[in-house]
């Protein structure tokens, strides 16, 4: 339990009230220092827990504010610490004067995130489920708010622990047969063990496959657009995010200029990644500009290749050679721009050209005009079909955290060898070691076994006030 | 007492806690409908007033978020009405999820200031309090702060109070006397009726007069610049601005283009009037410009007259005869700028001119140099002793209001009919006239006789959620 109290301004500047919380054991009696309830009668540090009072924050005589101060008291808070909460009028300089008063009389500013790391630390909700508070305040569609909300209810913490107790009940086994190594007994049924790998490999596949859509849902899906310089690739990208469409602004970006430009359309959220113009050059440098560009391709679900349909012929010749091998496992659109200039005859030689070199899974084409905006909406269609993603709901057990997807995909390459262990039948103490190594790292989702300096790092990414 | 019930979002977007204000007649029972407490033997319209409840909000089966929710009976809540208040996370897409649902389930977004303006018309409030909480809202400073709050506690509408009671007890006896009015009697004691019209008077008097102390606290005291093109205002003019001061930003403004500069020194606001230029001219366009400049000089409580220390002679003799009569009652400073070109000769002679020709109570001069920003601090100080706003405590009672120092200004007139007709013996008809008048503008304040497009007008630059 932590020693100090710490406060903090909960809600955003600029609206009709605002909220300071106090949480820590000294939370009662510093805020009936500053706080006198309206009925004179009543002593703030004795009312109920889960109440309001109605009174004035004073500083010496002056008065602050008129507020209404909740109290909760330990552990049956949001931290399991005493707490407070002040709500005044949302005035910043009021708000300013309250916390400055609660830090005179002995309470120290919370860092961000310290409320739901305290919630964390005390036992109120393990380390996944305190992660998803983060997630949960910056959801912005329905989408983000269902994954979130799995998360915190729980979600696939619960179904590993249940997993992780049957492990520790047969590695415990398998351990004390190393204290009976000399009598060659057997206290772990290995068939069972192996049902059970087989079992935990399943469920773990499935979770470190669930990422790919968690983390598609959450920062959108990777979308590159490609093409040569002139083939209107910036045209088709400001279409694509001005129309109508409110640009989903990213969380953790500070300036526009900076990240990815992401959109939602059709209810999914796209992340547009930025390449630069392809040119066919010997210059080194410039090549290198390239070498970049394919690189970023890497990281797109779906790739867009711009072609100038006016030059259709020579530019996939040219460029085919390089796209074509790395969009293996991606979904490429290739896009013949400026259709508008060319004829029905070219377009339909062009088409015929596609389907003889490109047809297969996965691929599709389509002739559009960026300036003048003619089929991109059947564009749109078409990138939404291709994200394909999953209707989801709030009982489906999705991955969208990196810091999970690492654990998990560690414990998965654990209980791999677990697996084959168990197969060649090794021996005793290298099968528990394998066994501890995926408890590590499921214990780890749930923040049983996190360091310090990872904790701080979770929580630093919070806001102040949660 | 209203019949539909109201929701609104009451904090800004973007803080880790969100709120949500329910207020009227079915406040309870709509919030019954989508909350669920987290004990599921409590119901929530059975709490106990002032308490808080844990639980969830749902949108049928799917689980919207875990929120507290407050509750209040009426009459004891801020509207008077019974209330509720739902503490979700401060996500965007949560907030409008839960007023979808409480829209759904029967209630009507909220009017800005509309929570206010119940409490209002229930009685919680008179209307000049009502009107301090937008105020309260808005206070940025320690001085706006005090003068809000002075207000929101009763202000001066407890003072006029019980001034209006003791007129209406005159009021009445000399009407009464109409009904005897052959039989020549007098019920209302004059000698009485007199001194309570001279208190009367001095309390008005001091109010009304409290108006240009307390507007100057709002809205920043008045300073006009004034000067010839060249001179170098706009330089001086972003010295004061930018110089590592917070610039105040006006809370009913849009955009900083279209309002008038203010800013912070020595803990007061200046409210800095932009003025045009001034130069010599015989085209009758052009001399209207300038005579827009020196109306705008009539709002100016404080001038600052900038002349080119080069040219100063020429400058001085060609304005002083425009400028110095519009200058009567306000505080002159003349600026000499780009003294650091000139010689120290030239500033003595400068500065034996002016003596000779300026030199009278509220006037100074300074030599300066906006470019370097050679003493431009002392012209700050210059500023801030011209301000000469006293220092205000919470006791004071100061009219910041346009519209109570308009009816105070009504009211003032009244009753300055009322002594004169005392005077002079007027007959009591005449007398009753008057006095309901100053009854009138003073019931006006509290807003006991106003009517329902000034309170519209009063309430629509409320925030949304108060």
């Amino acid at each position: 339990m932590n020693q100090d109290t710490i406060c903090a301004i909960a809600t955003a500047q600029g609206g009709a009230i605002g909220s300071i919380r106090v949480s820590g054991p000294e939370a009662i009696s510093i805020t009936s220092r500053i706080f006198k309830p309206g009925k004179s009668n009543r002593k703030f540090n004795e009312q109920k827990p889960y109440t309001l009072t109605f009174g004035r924050i004073y500083n010496g005589k002056e008065i602050i504010d008129e507020v209404l101060v909740s109290l909760f008291r330990s552990p049956h808070s949001y931290t399991g610490e005493d707490c407070t909460e002040i709500t005044c009028h949302g005035s910043s300089y009021i708000l300013q004067q309250v916390m400055q008063l609660l830090i005179k009389n002995g309470c120290r500013m919370a860092q961000p995130g310290e409320y739901t790391q305290r919630a964390f630390l005390n036992g109120k909700m393990d380390l996944s489920q305190a992660e998803a508070v983060a997630d949960l305040i910056a959801s912005s569609s329905a989408a983000t708010h269902r994954l979130a909300m799995s998360q915190m209810r729980g979600g696939f913490s619960k179904e590993l622990t249940d997993l992780r107790g049957k492990l520790l009940d047969f590695t415990s086994m398998v351990e004390l047969e190393l204290d009976f190594s000399e009598e060659d007994v057997e206290f772990a049924d290995r068939q069972a063990l192996r049902q059970l790998a087989d079992e935990i490999e399943e469920v773990i596949s499935r979770l470190v496959n669930s990422f790919n859509v968690g983390n598609a849902i959450k920062n959108g899906v990777p979308v590159a657009i490609i093409g040569e310089t002139n083939a209107g690739k910036s045209t088709l990208l400001n279409v694509l995010l001005n129309e109508d469409k409110a640009i989903v602004s990213d969380i953790h970006g500070t300036t526009r200029d900076v990240i990815e430009d992401t959109v939602n359309m059709g209810g999914i959220t796209f992340r547009f990644i930025d390449t630069a113009g392809i040119r066919e050059t010997n210059d080194m440098i410039e090549n290198l500009g390239i070498e970049r560009t394919f690189q970023k391709l890497d990281q797109a679900e779906i790739v867009l290749w711009i072609v100038d349909a006016t030059d259709a012929n020579s530019q996939i010749i040219q460029l085919s050679e390089q796209i074509l091998p790395r969009c293996e496992g991606k979904h490429l659109i290739v896009v013949f721009n400026k259709a508008e200039i060319i004829h029905k005859t070219q377009k339909d030689s062009l088409r015929t050209f596609f389907q003889q070199n490109f047809l297969q899974e996965h691929t599709d084409m389509i002739f559009i005009s960026a300036k003048q905006k003619l089929h991109t909406d059947e564009l749109e269609k078409m990138l939404v079909n291709a994200a394909h993603l999953p209707n989801i709901t709030q009982n489906d057990i999705i991955v969208t955290n990196v810091r999970h997807y690492e654990a998990l995909t560690k414990a998965l390459e654990a209980i791999h060898r677990v697996q084959e262990g168990l197969d060649v039948q090794i021996s005793g103490d290298f099968l528990s070691q394998d066994i501890r190594e995926v408890i590590f790292h499921i214990s780890d989702i749930a923040g049983e076994v996190t360091n310090d300096m990872v904790l701080q790092n979770i929580f630093r990414n919070f806001c102040i006030g949660k």
